[in-house]
């Protein structure tokens, strides 16, 4: 059976084709958050196979999977490539309404050209094909990256690193540039872990960590580091920002606790956090950064399977952490000073949406244009309801010709038609509201919006 | 005025209606949770008048009725039978757009092949033609669930029970099984109220009760009774999973201070519920049943009418508790010694539809095709907007081909048409899908899909 | 370009278009709530331009433009009125998808009849037409009001409040009636912020304040005032109705630590919160009153520019408090002693609707038609999706056919036209359901209850 993936995909009004094709499609792509991993950039690497580049590491696939009652030998497991591919296509018709069924073959049509349904049937010779394919030199890293038109790759990265791999990529045709992501300083599990890491920072950083003002110091050589490096965005993930009374908090007591290899009590963790963030955020501004916020995840969930595959293997979920109180209070602290930098906050449980979408006009000062973000719909909600709700959410509350717009946030290689989705998505919304006469039919207007939203927004807002 | 139940209700697309009328109306039911009584089951009652069978214990048409501004003597009070039948009748067409006129009609379509508008000018002649049948024999307990190709029927019992009802069904064309609900055990509201059952439950197992471990004794014994009676399943309702540190709890101290007649702080029955409450889970998951978690109900919000009529009479609601954190640690206390049985978690508050659709992605581990759950549409949810957030929540975050699907959740003998009206709604949504070129038009592959969700899965899955 | 709000605007379908033009359009306007000034009503106050009489006061087209990245000087700062609106003319193609576009075209069109989009290159044109008409004498404030039918206005006012020019109003064509607002009793953000108000407050009422009970009975001789003067609402705004063990408060205790100019803790405003208020609404209750409360709203969380421009000037956004149990509580806390008053509950997270929609069902105990009522979209929610939202949410939860339907909760003489957006809406609501068989095509019943819901609900609901 031939792919429902047809030109005119989630496209369904001619007005909706007509922006989607003539303003959207064409446009190079802006990742500016991802967690491709830059030494695979960097070396060009080139892939084995289809498990390699697809399957190895998409937690995403993995649930999949496991719901469905496949032995965990085939998903993470010992058996082959080949096995482990195809229980995945035994799986894939089981996913329909998930959006793992549309990524697959829009993927499998983008970068392999294959418009077969992925099925058992089907699965030996796909698996060959695209094999064959792999093993050109056109299917490399970068290869992969410049099919797709992508124009800047944002990874995620330790202030740690040594950013190595971003430094030989300097000059690419594409643009490879580090995020600064510091979440090991203050989402530690244990006082060992955070004093390990202390140590690590210590080295990274050539500076002595002996207090906490050190500890900043030592943070502020590694956002120096990460600045001439051409690192433009951080990110941080919490699963809600930590409620403190910031006057109240002695950092420098904390800090010695720690040292003093003692357990800090939940409420002391969010006092430390909350200092050790806002310092963070106040260099930012200094540095005319862009701060990122990925807030509500549940992670961890799974204590066996933590065990047994370590972090990031599928047993993640949506939080319901309040967020509105400590968030507008945190945003305000930075603001009151004017060191609040251009700030994008995304949001994992969708009843938080119009918390999120309402929250950014309270900063929103004039002095730049969309300056505080309501993100893309993002993890669990990067899907067609989740995209359609988010932009709807943003739009009723806020201004959605001002946003920045899609990202992939993706392990993998093979997940940038997520733009296409996104982009699609973006014009079929538009074209029924002009479709049922909510909307002016202004081509030149609306394609005008589209194409910022897509692209031009972005560009002019990060500036890399 | 005819019914607007017409055989192509709800389905929109001819392709949801080749889905509905080849693949899912003929198909059996397996109504896995209600609130059937069974002893009106055994002894094949049989109703007087639509009054006692359809509006008596219908609290949602009591709800509806009141906020009109009926009095309470047409609705539970004095009145006769036919006087409340017609204030019900001018309550039905100020019912549009609640699920109640959607029932309504089905009902009496289904049951009565009565196809008139229920209103004021109709209610006299349907209810004299109704009460006509009800007095022939088909329209006895047994006679109106197989009218609707029942199959199975889970009732909802009490460890106390003696399930003699059940017993006397063993046979019976249609399967009659009991669940086990212990909700008496952990959701009391005083010390006495729980003594007082401590006492039936001792008196039941004849397990006499002086400690904790006596106490899950008894409550052992009335499993294994349950399971030898046939019960393969058990149900919680809760508010939420309490939160608490359950390595500090000491339940026998909790045990003693209760058998002293002293209050319990709300931390101490917060402890209390979750060691009994795991403590029974771990005693499911040795004899394979599958337990149920319906959360998020506000219960018994009114005092003055809990004392006028007592409970479930029309005064619950939607609570707004947080969910996901300590549902996730209780699931992963559960599954770390591997002890976590088939579950299925209900959700009252659609705000966390999607907090329940990803968690179980984060205990399902492989070993069964859709261990854990998110349960259908419950309550308050029970209606096409709510069934179709359920749908779609469940088919982004996880495999709406695991689904078990439907169940009536019902007190009333005339409610097995909303199994129709799940699989309408069901078909529709993946009719429209193909329609809009989101899914391929494979009408084998999705027959199989919808026969699955409407009833193969909870056949294969529960095993009855 | 012409505008897109022609005839039809929003009705999809042919009967939604005919329940729309015969049975809601006609229909006068009972405003039960908004922020309109009573004195410019009393002194019939006629606009200098068109900047005075729409962007003055306006935080939503506040809100637009600086996130756009429009300097504070042409919004609320020391430009010419014709610079700000052409600011503002720049902003409006910006808003697509943001219920200001609808909004703008549709105040534009109904007031005065300009059809064109406003944009750039028409701005000086409308500014223009738009200043010439305000400048007639048909353009005064009460002129505004004649031109929507509006028939009744419910202002919002303080209980010092010496409603002179409610007085004023007395016997002219449209009704402008008092609400009593008491917020500053009990939301005060520091001791000497209340202690400020109860000398007001004693002032107003003539009542020396003493002690806890002298407050009530000041605030009780401002009901009476207010009810002799046509007051027939009270109002309340808060972020949550404050948990509070309501038997353990000693409120004289509070009252007197305040009045020692000592700080309140958080739970102890809580407590007096609860105490007051309760207080106020058994007054309500014996006068007859509708008491509202609009829940939800995080307020004030922008230091910055509270400091730089005060209050309600475009910085508070949706809070995510916990709201059921709460509520629940409070309500029975005046329903136990029969003293629970007619009722609407205002929300504006959406998360919560269904928990909102469902409470008023604990409530409603026949007494009244619609006693008590989940309030029409209010706020960040007042645009399409939030009201079909909220209309769906009713619906399913309880009786659409009960509601009082719209107001404008404005400060703004031109915001009229969204009791026309409103009915639209509900217009297209039912006839889509009619469309798509489920609802029978009852055209004398729908458009009964249509007419019931944009009026004669609120008519016999308020009995003004």
């Amino acid at each position: 059976m031939k792919s429902f993936v047809t030109d005119n995909f989630l496209l369904k009004s001619s007005f909706a084709q007509k922006l989607y094709h003539d303003y959207a499609k064409e446009l190079p792509i802006i990742d500016y958050h991802n967690h491709l991993p830059p030494d695979e950039i960097a070396a060009d690497r080139q892939f084995e196979n289809l498990t390699q580049v697809w399957l190895n590491g998409d937690h995403y696939k993995w649930r999949a999977m496991r719901t469905l009652g496949i032995d965990e030998a085939f998903i993470t497991g010992s058996k082959s490539d080949q096995f482990k591919f195809l229980k995945w296509a035994d799986t894939v018709p089981y996913t329909l309404r998930n959006p793992l069924y549309h990524w697959t073959h829009l993927e499998l049509q983008r970068y392999f050209n294959i418009t077969d349904l992925l099925q058992p049937e089907t699965a030996t010779a796909i698996y060959a094909e695209a094999n064959a394919q792999l093993n050109t030199p056109a299917y490399s890293t970068r290869g992969l990256l410049a099919k797709m038109k992508v124009e800047v790759v944002c990874t995620t990265d330790d202030p740690t690193d040594n950013l190595k791999s971003h430094q030989q990529l300097t000059g690419a045709a594409i643009k490879v540039l580090p995020t600064f992501r510091p979440d090991k300083v203050y989402n530690f599990t244990s006082t060992e872990g955070y004093l390990k890491y202390q140590q690590t920072l210590a080295q990274a950083s050539g500076v002595e960590i002996t207090d906490f003002d050190s500890l900043l110091a030592a943070l502020q050589n590694r956002v120096t580091y990460f600045h001439e490096t051409g690192c433009r965005l951080a990110d941080h993930g919490l699963g809600q920002i930590s409620v403190a009374d910031a006057g109240a908090i002695n950092a420098q007591r904390l800090f010695e606790k720690l040292n003093r290899h003692e357990s800090l009590t939940e409420v002391e963790i969010n006092a430390f956090r909350y200092k050790v963030l806002t310092a963070l955020c106040r260099m930012y501004h200094q540095v005319g950064w862009t701060q990122q916020f990925h807030l509500g995840a549940l992670r961890n969930t799974n204590t066996r399977m933590l065990q047994q595959l370590g972090a990031d293997t599928g047993f993640d979920s949506i939080g319901d952490f309040a967020q509105a109180s400590a968030l507008a209070a945190f945003l305000n602290d930075l603001d009151s000073t004017n060191q609040l930098c251009k700030t994008v906050i995304y949001n994992l449980n969708p009843a938080d949406n119009e918390v999120f979408a309402a929250m950014i006009g309270n900063f929103n000062d004039g002095s730049v244009k969309g300056k505080i973000q309501y993100g893309s719909a993002w993890w669990f909600l990067d899907q067609k309801d989740g995209m359609e709700k988010q932009l709807n959410a943003l739009s009723n509350m806020s201004l959605l010709s001002c946003f920045i717009g899609m990202l992939t946030d993706s392990r993998s290689f093979l997940s940038f038609p997520r733009h296409e989705y996104f982009r699609r998505i973006l014009c079929n919304l538009i074209g029924k509201d002009v479709e049922n006469g909510e909307l002016p039919a202004d081509e030149k207007w609306l394609g005008k919006i589209v194409a910022d939203v897509c692209y031009y927004n972005a560009k002019e807002y990060f500036g890399f």
